[in-house]
């Protein structure tokens, strides 16, 4: 990717929608550049919550166009020391604070060059220390989209915050331990277990063996789609994401069965 | 219409905005026409609504450049056997799943044209069989803003699933049960009752002599604004979308009298 | 600013996003001037209040680029005798209520025209009593993107409906009585105190010898960032528009200390 094929940016955050953040950020990117075109991922991550931006980033990045421009500011560290940083890899750019809000997304990727924003030029002539969504990060992804090349805003660095996801373990011949790691909007209750760990570790063809164990319920009902299951049962199906979801027909899981996120339970294949 | 004179796709949908569903159907409609100008109308439907996103798409097609595509996601029946259809009318396009969504603005049009989705070139290359606002009804959106013929997508059909509006039911010479069906952010409540039901039923001039019966109260005052009526004080207007709505003047009228959507009431001409 | 160097409306209203309201005020723009660029700052604000409004405004408007169309609706009058109102000032525009959701940012500003809205050629055919949202503010924002004069709206006024930011009030030497004035999605709380003022009553330097009296409460540590301060200690600091703040690292300092908008407190240099 050597000439911008985009002015995309697309932002991700924890500011919520009930304040001037959000309008301000893309006044600021408007202001740099005027054919930026700005797309909202979410702005309802619960505050703080990094790996909740990072599993959200993961689940939608890869669907833009190349050359989008990914901003994601979840951000409990502002003002503090953590860097902040600029992203490139074969298809897309990130911004962020350096803090692993990219981690989902960049475990993805190959080949990635991460630099840390340290141009002043590059900027708000004026930096807060609690706004940097406004002041650093929505000039950066700006400039980025005019076509400044990534080593303007700063020094190289390869030592990024970057986490694990959260991965199922193994504890016997036929055995899993999963974790929820999501609850969306539905209530539907999405885990870290792919249909890749089930084959890997229990074997091909397990699907329809599947029995899992949270708390006291039990689910056996495998399903293709969320319409499937009596009234009140819990459902087990694999959503559109690749992950292992639990789901009640026309319910909420997360509700009825009070599951939480990071969650854990047993998969047996019977 | 012949040719594409707009590139706006409207989203409506149940989704609401704390996850990456409504960010990933932009990803997907940006990524096959980046010319492609997508606008919100509502993201919060109560989930699995159909009536309400009906409601919502009545009251808000109209007012967009001839042309517009609006795309509406209301699925309970993801994966399941319903239809993915797509509409045109004389003025506007339509992508919806086939289960009513479409109803109320469908029923304003003298003339449309349906077919059901099923060419697999217009969808993505993996089409999951929980998130077809991704998979399906986001790239046929974007094909159609290209300027893809409706015909392209599937075959025509005649059977679309349309429901019919909650109509007000005349029960004497000066009567009419009406009915509440939307109750909107500021507590307003939203009848099936207007201007032409009551000149047509109960005689031209009426609305001066209306009373309205709604369990043990009444309202008497009829208003042109939001701003008459006492404190507390339920009234009734004919509000911006031509239906009877009952109103507190500066309060909640759902709250205040636990007014409620599908609630239904008697009014009266004097 | 003689020519229009941008297409930019932006909104900012108490609609609610749950509803066809700001769906429909895009649409009625775009069928204006399909060229216009709309951007959200919030459809959050508590319903009715101007206040509120005019804060999001004032904290906003400034970053987006000069020849924006600002379009405010926080309007518990509609319908009444509030005019509407279209202002330019040296670098921006301004469509609204004339209830002082606007007083804030042409606080701001040494030069202002104002001009009544009365022409009906720039509102929609049927204007309605309770939506002018969509029939007069909308359709006038979208025809001075369009290069409509000013002046073409209507008669100019000079009365226009403006209140005071609430002020610190000096009582002693070195005691000022502050306000909370906005609480954020954070549970930080901004008060109407600044720099400035502490500087103009209570002398120079004295930000570090600040202390803060908000009940039964005292605020001693004064921070530069949110990370600052252990577990529930409440902290103050300069947030990013400028005003004094408080907060708990990462914790609500709205919440767990039930201060309230409007709150008073008293600050008093050590």
């Amino acid at each position: 990717m050597t000439k911008r094929n985009t002015k995309i940016i697309t932002l991700t955050s924890d500011f919520g929608l009930d304040n001037w953040f959000v309008g301000t950020m893309k006044g600021v990117i408007k202001n740099i550049n005027p054919n930026a075109e700005i797309i909202d991922i979410t702005h309802a991550i619960r505050r703080f919550n990094i790996r909740k931006g990072a599993f959200i980033l993961l689940n939608s990045y890869q669907y833009f166009p190349e050359g989008t421009i990914h901003l994601a500011v979840v951000d409990p560290g502002v003002g503090a020391s953590r860097r902040a940083i600029a992203v490139k890899n074969k298809r897309y750019y990130f911004v962020a604070p350096d803090n692993g809000v990219l981690s989902y997304a960049l475990n993805q990727e190959q080949e990635f060059k991460i630099v840390s924003i340290e141009n002043p030029k590059y900027m708000l002539e004026q930096v807060s220390s609690t706004f940097h969504g406004r002041d650093i990060f929505a000039p950066a992804a700006a400039h980025l989209s005019l076509g400044v090349e990534l080593e303007e805003f700063g020094p190289v660095i390869n030592d990024p915050v970057l986490f694990e996801k959260s991965f199922p373990k193994k504890i016997s011949a036929r055995e899993l331990i999963g974790h929820i790691i999501f609850i969306d909007h539905f209530g539907n209750c999405i885990t870290d277990i792919t249909m890749k760990h089930i084959e890997e570790t229990v074997g091909k063809n397990a699907a329809n063996r599947i029995k899992i164990k949270i708390r006291d319920k039990e689910i056996r009902k495998f399903s293709n789609t969320y319409s499937e299951g009596k009234e009140n049962e819990l459902i087990c199906l694999f959503g559109s994401s690749g992950y292992l979801e639990f789901s009640v027909n026309k319910g909420n899981a997360n509700k009825q069965f009070t599951l939480e996120e990071g969650g854990e339970f047993i998969l047996k294949v019977l």
